[in-house]
């Protein structure tokens, strides 16, 4: 059996063998009215990816987990209430699969926050289904329209796709927080949510300031737009020249043992946030001091993904600023995956693995 | 001699020896051309005024030490270059004697967090003159016109004083915050604070929840105006029914150990807050994880008191309202404060002790 009865994938079902996923063949989700198909050509790999396989951020909900939330493909079959895409059409998946669309958040643009029905990508049961949702590591995906996005022509393909979890993640943020022209913005973590960061920022108008622990990727920083360079770990008192500069501290690492919260908090201006992005393990957690930050009212927060409305203005500022993220293309089969993710493991990735063939890989 | 060479006042030189001031003369701070001298009438009890002269947020600056900052009286001299207050005008003072008026932070209606000049009312150092701050519990207080407030005459003074500092601390963050007409607010802590913060919020509009320990304050919170009581030691499971429920938390309490932080998180709304303004000690933390805020991008923050413009606001409010803090009047002397202060020292207050008779005590 082929598609459209059967899926292929790379799974993985047991976290001890998340470096070697697996080709597998799984029957698609049970088509609903307003669901597509995509033929999916690229699909970046995001640390939640890592995260999820891995089992760190608890248990794989299926033996042939196939996970993958920056697709980007070809829709090639649409459900019978389809009304915003036509066969044919080049969209993308990011992390979000499902939402009610129509609790209070949901009709506020906060449908990744929706509460009664939110599916992620991968992982994650079906309401109306007893059915677990499958990645993007694979040769088709199946979603509700709500959450394919048609990818503007000025955007090539392997470039949309880390804009669909990791792009959006920080773009979301940064919007809301009213990043543009007279703001300033740190970015903590030059990694794949962070480099994006970077170029968003400054594409939106903000003076940009980098933050690393060392110098290794100053020039880099330098050259995704960054108007300012500090390694943390390369002075004591990094913050003292920077009181009441930022207007937002975006922290896109995955780490908080080595983030000394109090010396950011400290150089915001009044009312203003420390955002966490970067997923840390489950446990983790800041030490908050109300005393610390009685000098400007400052506050820590998190922020998970984004809006569908947030997506097409994100492509939309990519399209006229021609941002492009910085990727390693993986043409897809066991081997390369394996390595690569073996590789982000290490964080040897500079800044953004895309997997890409996958049409000469599942039609061969 | 007497005024205006010399002002009278109830101070503390050792910290250990805080339940016990003893009547002092001390010189007013040099007269600058802005300042302006009354002769106060009234003055609230705050908890920071404890906290201080209990060395718990750092060094006596003085060995003559008056604390107090919820003050009111009549403007008894003005300095060559006043122009916003007149001889004979009754006023308010809170917690802030002096901000630099001229830096970002000043022009934003954020002097209270100027960093420059920011002097607070009582035992911190002038940056022009060799002299430390001197508070209310006392014959006269010196200080810059732009911190002496003109109370309108709705306002009856003893209910003015306890505006000065714990209700302006709750009104800017639920001002700040969006409190209103179809937005709901939490109250954690029915004190001097907290009580304030629900007859407040109620009066602007708002659905107040309020939250206690035990259900021993639940008439009194009530009566107040809020319309929901939440006794949080009652139940193990109070926050299960409330999701997505708050614009705000505001933490009115004092202490950190008993504040189920992950509790309240989750039952706010999208990007909203948990607002500090009840300062613990000053080394204790709250546990922030940002994994288990990324269901609604919940954060945390502090607040520390008001702008003028917020103080001018708070006022027409109150007026409008007919808003009355709940107080209990203490005449001034020795034995009174002592037993005030050693009342407060264990929260036996319902809900704010406001000093009275200065004028016959010090003219005696």
């Amino acid at each position: 059996m082929t598609y459209p009865d059967v899926f292929q994938g790379f799974g993985v079902g047991d976290a001890k063998k998340w470096s070697t996923p697996t080709l597998v063949e799984y029957a698609p989700k049970p088509l609903d009215s307003n669901d597509v198909d995509i033929e999916i050509e690229y699909c970046g790999i995001c640390s939640s990816d890592l995260h999820t396989i891995k089992g760190e951020w608890g248990q794989l909900r299926r033996d042939d987990l196939v996970v993958g939330h920056e697709i980007v493909g070809t829709v090639v079959a649409v459900g019978p209430k389809v009304s915003s895409l036509v066969v044919g059409q080049r969209v993308g998946v990011g992390a979000q699969n499902l939402a009610c669309l129509n609790c209070n958040r949901c009709q506020d643009n906060n449908e990744h926050y929706c509460i009664t029905k939110n599916v992620s990508t991968y992982n994650k049961k079906f309401p109306n289904h007893d059915y677990f949702s499958q990645g993007g590591y694979a040769s088709h995906h199946r979603c509700h329209e709500y959450f394919a996005f048609p990818i503007p022509d000025e955007i090539e393909s392997k470039y949309a796709a880390p804009l669909l979890c990791g792009g959006l993640t920080v773009y979301s943020p940064l919007k809301r927080s009213g990043c543009g022209l007279n703001t300033t913005i740190g970015v903590i973590g030059i990694g794949g949510l962070g480099h994006m960061a970077i170029m968003l920022a400054k594409a939106m108008g903000a003076e940009v300031y980098a933050f690393s622990r060392s110098s290794a990727k100053k020039d880099e920083a330098i050259k995704m737009g960054a108007d300012h360079f500090i390694a943390t770990g390369e002075s004591e008192n990094w913050n003292q020249e920077l009181t009441d500069k930022f207007d937002m501290i975006l922290n896109c690492a995955s780490y908080i043992s080595g983030i000394t919260l109090n010396s950011y908090l400290s150089i915001l201006k009044v009312d203003k946030f420390f955002v966490n992005v970067g997923l840390p393990c489950a446990g983790d957690v800041y030490e908050f001091s109300p005393f610390t930050t009685i000098s400007n009212a400052a506050g820590i927060k998190s922020s998970k993904l984004g809006s569908r409305k947030e997506v097409l203005e994100l492509f939309e500022l990519c399209a006229k600023h021609n941002i492009k993220p910085w990727i390693e293309e993986i043409p897809i089969n066991g081997k390369n995956l394996s390595n690569a993710l073996i590789r982000l493991d290490k964080g040897d990735v500079r800044y953004r693995f895309v997997l890409t063939n996958f049409k000469q890989f599942f039609s061969s």
